[in-house]
């Protein structure tokens, strides 16, 4: 093993419109209270007997890796969305499934998805769900906005 | 140094239909037996010295730096195909370089590229090729599919 | 925490053609002098308290945090630019931000772009700021070009 595994984790999610698309996606980082983070992005499990907890104050600069869904518009008037979904087995010697999904549409459209998501993918693992969670952001662009969802893993 | 630097690597490939192109991404990564890690994406570097190994069950949630290429598609009927190319130098006390493509067609047409631009690359490099290894997957898209092709590096 | 916190951070920027875009992008990484690590790419902070320093001689295969900007373009004739631009607060207790920003255009068109982020990220946070420091590249496309600007984080 090269990198520790985590054994934390928590949801964080935000919206925000900035200057230019990375401005945006910047905010909804701020927003999120990960914006002063080096996130580093990945695909997307949470380990076996990892604990959910409170999101932390994490200390600037610090490498984190995440599993998100995000999406910028730059279309006055659209309505974005990022969300994320947990699916937790039965088994809790199995590790959880991370979706993510970001799309233009409400939070109830895209959060709807990334649950179908979250729930197929247990299933190709035939694994049983005891528990699903997701967070969903929806944010109306005003000129250039950005919505941003998020699982962070910690130690 | 700020992560441990690889001592293994092994070659995998998978190809998946899938409820949401993320979704056949995720089956592909199950086929490719890393369905259920964390996978770092990086560019795409064997370090010296680094020995190939079989495919490893690695433990569930663990952050894995790989090398891919993948590509999704939601046309029916459509052929996509994944590959990676390792080009080892005749110095073994130089790095190998991997490259990724990812293209609708076929094996034969997706594997060519990516091992012509391995010898690009270490024709950049001014290095004289000992061997190339590459794998490549093929997937036939039924509604949602995707391809995967990996260097997992490991130690 | 999972990863070490850098330390260090130096700036880095290359150009150049290639066979395909990702050996134009590799051969831009070769020029910025990373061509033969393992880059992460990560969002764009500079720890409290990171020194700038020279860039090094990094060791083949190792693992890199970076930020960057990249672009890749198969019109000839075309003028790309890739830049990033870091921040500093007068506060030296908080962290430095990295912006990325890579288009067609000209280097000034770019880099004028990047450091106006920069100066919206930091007001964003309600930062004033100390200096801010830019790099970027230009690249003229022949046949199929690439342009790279990085942060690398070192320890």
């Amino acid at each position: 093993m090269m990198i520790k595994t985590p054994t934390k984790f928590f949801f964080v999610k935000g919206g925000s419109e900035g200057y230019m698309p990375l401005n945006a996606f910047d905010g909804a980082l701020m927003k999120a209270g990960v914006g002063n983070t080096n996130l580093l992005k990945m695909s997307s499990i949470i380990p076996p007997h990892c604990q959910e907890i409170e999101p932390l104050p994490l200390p600037q600069g610090t490498l984190v890796p995440v599993a998100y869904a995000s999406i910028t518009s730059q279309n006055p008037g659209e309505v974005i969305s990022a969300a994320v979904a947990a699916a937790f087995p039965e088994n809790r010697d199995h590790a959880a499934l991370i979706m993510e999904y970001a799309a233009k549409g409400s939070k109830e459209e895209v959060e709807t998805t990334v649950i179908n998501m979250a729930e197929a993918g247990m299933k190709m693992r035939g694994k049983r769900i005891k528990s699903i969670k997701s967070v969903t952001v929806e944010h109306k662009v005003e000129h250039c906005g950005a919505a941003f969802a998020a699982v962070v893993l910690w130690d």
